[in-house]
């Protein structure tokens, strides 16, 4: 095979078979397909475009580049994933509010991709946080405190993650194939029962119009149906930010507040949805309806608020928080 | 200026400032800007084109990366240059015949690019012929025997080098403005006063259909004029190949053939044209029927072809050529 050709063949509208792919990807990960031959592929991707065989064969190559992990003893684990926007902090609220419900929560962020923060980043302002674990400490701090949230560990899809940081360089971000099975491959590679993606849509996202985000929303969906996940997806306004703040350690003193019930309506809404989608995926809500009210007695006692800062504390003695009376440092 | 901000735009179909095309370029030059950076660019290029004023300054940048060879003191310089096409050795019988008629003949070729071989590679098959002339070797071979066919010096527009050789592994190749400035601005470094260009036309060349062939014969001309050469452009038959033979040794023996008065019709028809061309552009040439009549006398008496063997024997005593009887070794 010549990397070339397969460049040439999608550059000119063409189709890449699902063992071309591989050898494409499983090249790139090894060193053996160099960046600036990837980096036009992923050009003539964003030109071209990729149908859902070639993105589900895309999506497998990147699983199988590294480990996967089975989360079978922890029952039903869901993740969620938003596509980002500006001020979107819904991670950093509903992920503790749905471990506090007894789903466990293993999820794994990225940094900023263009103009949107990153969870990551915004994690990282909270100081002692590490958002470098490895695999092991990933699967200890799930079954210690049955929520994770780090950043994507070497061994999950590690050409997702060099790909990742080649497109951020290379103008080839919004293609939809790419976002899609950058997006799942992680989710798969991390051993996750169920998903509930969130779409943005608007000005403040990649996705500017309903048309488009629907393209990737489908994509994401038939890629995890696929590789046996259930996935929901929501389509969510993007035209103004999400909430009343942006940056970074901004975003996660809001979002503590909405888990003391103080939370701006917008992010209120989204929580809500979020959280009782991922209930039901995890099996601690009957249906919609019971889920929303868990979530509500969550959101007005506190608790996972307190949860998540007590248990995180249990785990990183003499780091520091953010609490009622701004940043203070836990001791056991 | 962030060097993703111009891929991006590039990519959604925006224009570049001379500029900024010019930092582009010469970052490149010194390895600040990366491979996988510009190869993403050349492909949004090939995706999105560059107008006649991008075309230009691309042009302009590639040149003011080296030296611009001043050439004067041989009088009017002749260059010519095929865009190259299967089975094309048109430039193995013109330059030397040319020369004998004696307008100095100052040509860099280059390598297979694509499909079609290079004329390096066709004179390679030449033991002994060296295509690695330093810009030294290059004037003092002019100033000895009116006529100079190498590889591109190191000097001379090395950007356009450096880009040629990622564009060949990249799928970037067929992009009418990268094409044009990189045949233009080896010409205009190497110093010539006029060009004679050769757009083959068909399926064995890059330019499939008329059309296209055309776009990329007024961009060369547009871009040579804007540097002050006299700029001549043909749009010639590449629906089979030229001549009779196809192969590196087998094409240089045809070329010595139809310096012999022996060609077969196409290329002596192509010869004829292109050779009388370059006569009146070297003046020396009244009009286009005297330039035809001396290129007649000089293919029926075969001149050019002792004219160059001898030539070229006084300056590499030993080597070897291919003559009537096949390969032999000159001595003086």
């Amino acid at each position: 095979m010549r990397v070339v050709e397969l460049i040439e063949r999608k550059r000119d509208g063409g189709k890449l078979t699902a063992h071309e792919i591989d050898a494409l990807v499983q090249g790139y990960t090894k060193g053996d397909v160099p960046d600036y031959q990837m980096s036009a592929f992923c050009m003539a991707v964003v030109w071209r475009g990729m149908d859902a065989k070639e993105t589900a064969a895309l999506t497998a190559s990147m699983v199988r580049s590294g480990e996967r992990l089975d989360l079978s003893r922890f029952g039903r684990v869901v993740d969620k994933h938003s596509t980002g926007g500006v001020g979107d902090k819904t991670t950093l609220v509903v992920a503790p509010l749905v471990a506090a419900c007894g789903v466990p929560v293993a999820k794994m962020s990225g940094r900023g991709l263009g103009f949107p923060g990153g969870t990551l980043d915004k994690l990282e302002s909270i100081r002692g946080y590490r958002v470098d674990l490895s695999t092991a400490e990933f699967l200890a701090q799930l079954e210690q405190i049955g929520i994770v949230v780090t950043g994507q560990t070497a061994d999950l899809a590690p050409a997702d993650g060099k790909l990742y940081a080649l497109r951020d360089t290379t103008g080839t971000v919004p293609a939809i194939p790419l976002i899609a099975s950058s997006v799942m491959s992680k989710k798969i590679a991390a051993g996750a029962n169920a998903v509930v993606l969130d779409v943005k849509v608007g000005s403040g996202a990649f996705m500017k119009d309903l048309a488009s985000a629907r393209q990737l929303a489908r994509a994401m969906v038939s890629i995890g149906v696929a590789h046996g996940l259930a996935v929901t997806c929501e389509l969510t306004d993007m035209e103004q930010p999400l909430g009343n703040t942006i940056g970074n350690s901004l975003e996660i003193a809001e979002a503590v507040e909405t888990l003391r019930g103080n939370g701006p309506a917008d992010l209120v809404l989204l929580t809500r949805a979020a959280g009782a989608e991922m209930l039901v995926r995890g099996r601690k809500a009957r249906d919609r309806k019971s889920a929303l009210a868990r979530i509500d007695r969550a959101l007005a006692d506190g608790r996972s608020r307190r949860w998540t800062i007590r248990r995180s504390c249990r785990e990183r003695r003499g780091s520091r928080h953010f609490g009622r009376h701004g940043p203070r440092t836990c001791r056991r």
